[in-house]
């Protein structure tokens, strides 16, 4: 998190989002776009749905965190990292640390999908947990960081980061110039804001009018009540919500700094919209999505954005989902 | 089915399958190889698998369709075609039949999923239900053939089936250079052997001393006893399974020509062991997997086949499974 008052810093470019492309290739999933007629008829138009279930860990967040750690100095590397995170950037943290030799700590909220937390642990980093409710992950990670001389890996709030998530789009564009499409717009789902902003840096980069939307769930719209005000709304931490992984309440400094400028708005669906997802997913991607990760595609299925006789990508981001809740949402 | 007696049509050449390959190119999806450290340990190997759930209509069989329709002469277009499946090659042929403007018929099983049914009627196919216990769909095949002056697409004794559905092997090949990896061993589903005969012509015109294994379901291991043998072997076709795509009582005589040569063994797996790799792939892979698409990868995991300090490749080739019988697997 930024300091109040301390200067931002800057919002990487197309070319530090290259070179994240760069670093990650060899480690990283290039996720496959996918398709489905079934889709495409109940949204009347067309829908192309980037796979990131598929990369490792199960979802975006190892992008960002191996370019971050990556760049780290041998010192820093030696003295290992901190992250906070839900789950999913605990876990691309993790992998991107056993990758690199990294000894990593992860604080997650005990509430946390237990897959989430046994997933950080397999990849070999040690688990903290906390009370979401009444504890700070941010008071917490500052003081780990500070006992143990360790780097701090903020989830979304750093241009590295950012970089790395950036990558998503840049396999999209190329992607879509393969297929020999140009699409309407572009949805991605939002917690702090550091995939869709990443993203929006790559594609505007090669398309300055494509339209791009956040989708967000309800409770946790503090991007899209963001956009709309033109500042920084914070939404209460403790609302409930399906979708764990983007309980984020309130847009990070620099990410918003970026999609204030970069996004088209900002779409919020429900919880059943988001299982009805997860259920189309199943049926016709075969692709398993957990629920923070199906908000773009539900927003495109709710008809929260038209797109009939359109052509849109939805970003499905993750798919740790533990199974008791996939069954129970497949069973409708 | 080819007639006893007559002759064997010529299996088709590596020439055949880099065709096909160029044919499928802008129809079919070129399917990611996914790995997981989670796999990996639990074999003590190295798991490399190709998901061909993400292949169009939910499985690899559009390929050998799409292969096969495409060389159809427009006289034969004209008249349609007629297909018998439990489900995913008739809902290649339905689709490959649409996008190629032909009429399909498909006679399916009464008792076939259900998903595969709405699937293959959703693609514009007309579908004829049949008894698969009590009727003969080769004869019913062929009285609607007769009645229509239709082509019969079969499942998978055809050269142009077998080359489609090599184009997998093609792929895995490419993508295992690109990785820079020389496996040991490549595992495949086998129903009636369109799969693993191609598969195996396409890998071994690379790498001639590659080992290839089939996998079946218990009941239906006609390819591992034939292949024991050395001659075909039927087995009880009015056995049950929970692999419905791999029912075939009996291998195809040009398959089983093919695989005689090219396969090291067959393994057979328990339905346990499927509804366990079926988990596997939920859980480490994100993929919806469906019983008979999770043979090989079953193989694998229940140390069929021993891979410890070895690279294997599993295909895993379809995942068009119901919902109550997939959160019925996933509460184990």
């Amino acid at each position: 998190m930024s300091v109040s008052g301390a200067p931002l810093p800057s919002a990487p470019g197309i070319t530090d989002i290259r070179a994240a492309a760069g670093r990650i290739r060899a480690q990283a999933v290039y996720t496959p776009l996918l398709e489905s007629p079934h889709i495409n008829r109940m949204t009347g138009g067309r829908v192309l749905v980037k796979a990131e279930p598929l990369q490792r860990t199960g979802s975006f967040k190892f992008r960002g965190a191996y370019n971050t750690l990556s760049q780290l100095t041998p010192v820093e590397k030696a003295q290992g990292v901190v992250a906070y995170s839900s789950g999913n950037h605990a876990q691309g943290v993790a992998l991107a640390a056993n990758l690199l030799g990294i000894k990593a700590t992860i604080l997650m909220p005990a509430d946390a999908p237990a897959i989430k937390i046994a997933n950080t642990r397999f990849y070999g980093a040690e688990v903290v947990t906390f009370d979401r409710y009444r504890e700070s992950r941010e008071e917490l990670g500052a003081r780990l960081c500070a006992d143990q001389g360790a780097t701090l890996v903020k989830p979304y709030d750093d241009p590295r980061i950012i970089a790395g998530q950036g990558t998503v789009g840049l396999e999209i564009t190329q992607q879509l110039h393969d297929l020999a499409i140009a699409p309407d717009a572009v949805v991605a789902p939002c917690g702090g804001g550091g995939l869709i902003s990443g993203l929006s840096l790559a594609l505007k980069a090669e398309s300055p009018d494509l339209a791009i939307y956040s989708a967000e769930p309800e409770n946790f719209d503090d991007t899209a009540l963001s956009l709309t005000r033109g500042e920084i709304v914070a939404v209460d931490p403790a609302a409930k919500s399906i979708c764990d992984a983007l309980m984020a309440p309130q847009p990070g400094a620099l990410t918003f700094s970026i999609n204030k400028l970069l996004l088209s708005g900002g779409l919020v669906v429900c919880d059943s919209e988001v299982r009805n997802a997860m259920r189309q997913a199943f049926y016709h991607l075969k692709l398993v999505v957990e629920p923070g990760g199906a908000v773009a595609l539900a927003a495109l299925l709710s008809g929260k954005l038209d797109i009939q006789g359109k052509t849109a990508v939805a970003v499905c981001s993750g798919g740790n989902v533990d199974a008791p809740l996939f069954a129970e949402i497949l069973a409708g």
